[in-house]
C-alpha cells in the first residue's frame, strides 16, 4: 500500500468471523475522500462513526470492491438482472445488477484513527526530482547519513536472526553473495504477481549512487544466480523476469526486485526503476556513471529530502 | 486495452438506453476465462450465449466491478449490510452488501465472436527481449521495413487532415517541430490520467534506435515546449510529468509520451519505457548510444517479431 516495493509489515490481524456488525456504518460522516482509485475500485474516506462504541471519533474507511470468483460465475449469470445501456453491431454494454451476496464490498475501519493514520492514507502529490551527481554529494548523501535509518532489519536476515524459514537462496560470498527471498507484499499463493528481493551480504553499499565497476561481478552474480534459483524453485525462466533496482530505495543497503512480466508491481515504472542489465552495461562503458549522472525519481509531498532539495534552492 | 499507450480507436457506439435485456445471461456457458485482474476487478470471459437470438454463438463477456461514485456514499452507509471479518485493536474488517442499484456490474457482451476476436482478448504470455545493436540491425530493422506498417493516420495529423481540431500545441518546423494533442486514452475529463503525445514533423526516425546527437536540438525542444504548452493548457508543472518514449513502439514514426507523475498509465514501466532526459543524457555521452546497446523489451507471445528472434536463434 505504501508503492515502496519492499516495505515491511508485520501485523498480524486475528481473525474474528463469528461477531456481527449490520448498520454500524448507518450514520457514518464523510469529511474528506482522501484518496480514490477508478481502476482499482477503492476508495479512502476520513470520517466520523455515527452509532456505536465509537460515535464520533475520527474514523479512516476504506472501500474496496473485490475481485470475481470464478466458482461463483455460473450463478452470478443466472441470478443477475440485466439493463441494456447501448448497442453497436456485435458489441453491446449493460448494467449488471447481481444479488448482494454475489458482488460484497470489503470494508476496513480504523477507529479511532489519529492524526497519524489520516496523514498516512491521505494522497500525497508526488513531484519529479532531477537529481545531479552534486546534488546526492551536497544534499542527498548528507542528508541519509544525518538520518541514519535502521536496517538492522536487513541485518537480522543476513544474519538469520528473523525470517530464515523464508530464504529461497543464498549465496553466503561476502563480497559477491547475497540472500534471495519473497517480498512482504506478495503471499506465494500465486505466481501472476511473484515478487522476490535479493540482498546483498556486503553492508557498505547505499544504493545505485555507490555502484562502480569493482561491483560487477557482485551485480552479474545476482542477476544469474537470483534467476537461476527462481526458474528452479518457481520454473519461471529469466525471459520472464524482470530484474531492476530502485533509486531512491526505501531503505540504504543495496538490494534487488525480481517481479514477473505481466505483473504491474508498484514501484516498476520508469521514473524510480532501473534494469540490472542497463546497470551493469552503464557502469561496463563508464565506471563514474552512477556518481555523476542526473538521476530523475519522484517524491511525496512530505518527504524530509523533498524539503532538503527545496531548501537548497534545488527544486 | 492494447496496452500500447497510444493505440487508435476509431469506434463510436450509438446510446440506446431504453431497452431492456432482463436475464440475457442466464444460460451463458463459460468456456474458458481468458483473462482477470484482481487489481482491476475484472475478468474477460469466452463463452456461449445460452437463450436469446445468440442462443449457441461465440461470445466474449467482459465483466467489471464499477468505481465508487461519492455522490452515492451517503446511501450506500445507510443502506448496506455489515459482516464483521476480522477486528485487531483499533482495525476491523467487514464484508459490506450494498443493494444492488448501489454497486453494479459493467457487462460487455461480443457475439458473435469470431476466432479473431477470442484471440484479441485472450492474455498472452510476455517475453522479455535483450535486443543487440547487430540484431536490430540483422532482424528487427529488415521486419520492420518488410512489414511496412502503415502510419498514414500520422501523416494525417500532421498534415491537418485528420483531429486538426485534437491538436493542443504545435511547433511546424519541418526539422524540429512536432504536434501535441492527447492521446486516444484520455478522456480529457480530469487530470488525473492526463497523457499527451507529442508526433516530430521529421518522417525519417522510425524508433530510439534511430536517433543520434544530431536529434538533440529536436529532442529537447519537444521536452521544453511540450512541458510548457501542457503547462500553459492545463496547469500541470514539469515537475509531475513523466515524460519518455517507448521502445518497441507501437508505430515507428518518432513520438515522445506525457503523462501525470501518479497515473500508472499502461506502458510505463521500466521494461518499456525510456525517460526523455536519460536518452538526452546518452546522446550527449556518446552519439553512438542507441545504436550500440542492448536493449530490453516485452514481446507477446503471438507477435510476429519474436517469431523472427527466434527463428535467427536468439531467444
Amino acid at each position: 500500500a505504501t508503492g515502496d516495493g519492499d516495505g515491511k509489515n508485520t501485523k498480524k490481524p486475528v481473525a474474528d468471523p463469528g461477531s456481527e456488525a449490520g448498520s454500524m456504518l448507518a450514520g457514518f460522516q464523510t469529511e474528506k475522500i482522501m484518496r480514490e482509485s477508478s481502476r482499482e475500485k477503492n476508495i479512502f474516506i476520513h470520517g466520523k462513526m455515527g452509532s456505536g462504541p465509537n460515535e464520533g471519533q475520527d474514523a479512516v474507511l476504506i472501500l474496496e470492491k473485490t475481485p470475481f470468483r470464478e466458482d461463483s460465475l455460473a450463478e452470478l449469470f443466472k441470478t443477475s438482472e440485466l439493463k441494456l445501456q447501448m448497442r453497436n453491431d456485435i458489441y453491446s454494454t449493460y448494467h449488471m445488477h447481481p444479488p448482494a451476496h454475489l458482488n460484497d464490498i470489503k470494508a476496513t475501519v480504523v477507529c479511532p484513527a489519529t492524526e497519524k493514520h489520516i496523514k498516512k492514507y491521505q494522497s500525497q502529490e508526488l513531484f519529479l526530482i532531477q537529481e545531479s551527481g552534486e546534488d546526492y554529494r551536497n544534499i542527498t548523501l548528507p542528508y541519509i547519513q544525518e538520518q541514519s535509518f535502521s536496517v538492522q532489519w536487513v541485518y537480522n536476515i543476513l544474519e538469520k536472526k528473523a525470517e530464515a524459514d523464508r530464504i529461497v537462496f543464498e549465496d553466503p560470498d561476502p563480497q559477491n553473495g547475497f540472500v534471495l527471498l519473497p517480498d512482504f507484499k506478495w503471499d506465494q499463493k500465486q505466481l501472476d504477481d511473484l515478487y522476490l528481493i535479493a540482498i546483498c551480504h556486503q553492508r557498505e553499499i547505499k544504493s545505485l549512487r555507490d555502484l562502480t565497476r569493482e561491483h560487477l561481478p557482485l551485480l552479474q552474480n545476482i542477476q544469474q544466480q537470483g534467476q537461476e534459483a527462481i526458474m528452479k524453485r518457481y520454473s519461471v525462466p529469466s525471459c520472464r523476469l524482470r530484474v531492476y533496482l530502485h533509486y531512491q530505495p526505501s531503505y540504504y543497503h543495496l538490494h534487488v526486485h525480481f517481479t514477473v512480466l505481466g505483473y504491474e508491481a508498484p514501484g516498476c515504472g520508469v521514473e524510480r526503476a532501473h534494469l540490472l542489465s542497463d546497470v551493469i552495461q552503464n557502469l561496463q562503458t563508464d565506471t563514474q556513471h552512477y556518481r555523476t549522472r542526473t538521476l530523475t525519481y519522484p517524491l511525496r509531498a512530505d518527504d524530509a529530502l523533498l524539503h532538503k532539495l527545496r531548501e537548497a534552492g534545488r527544486f
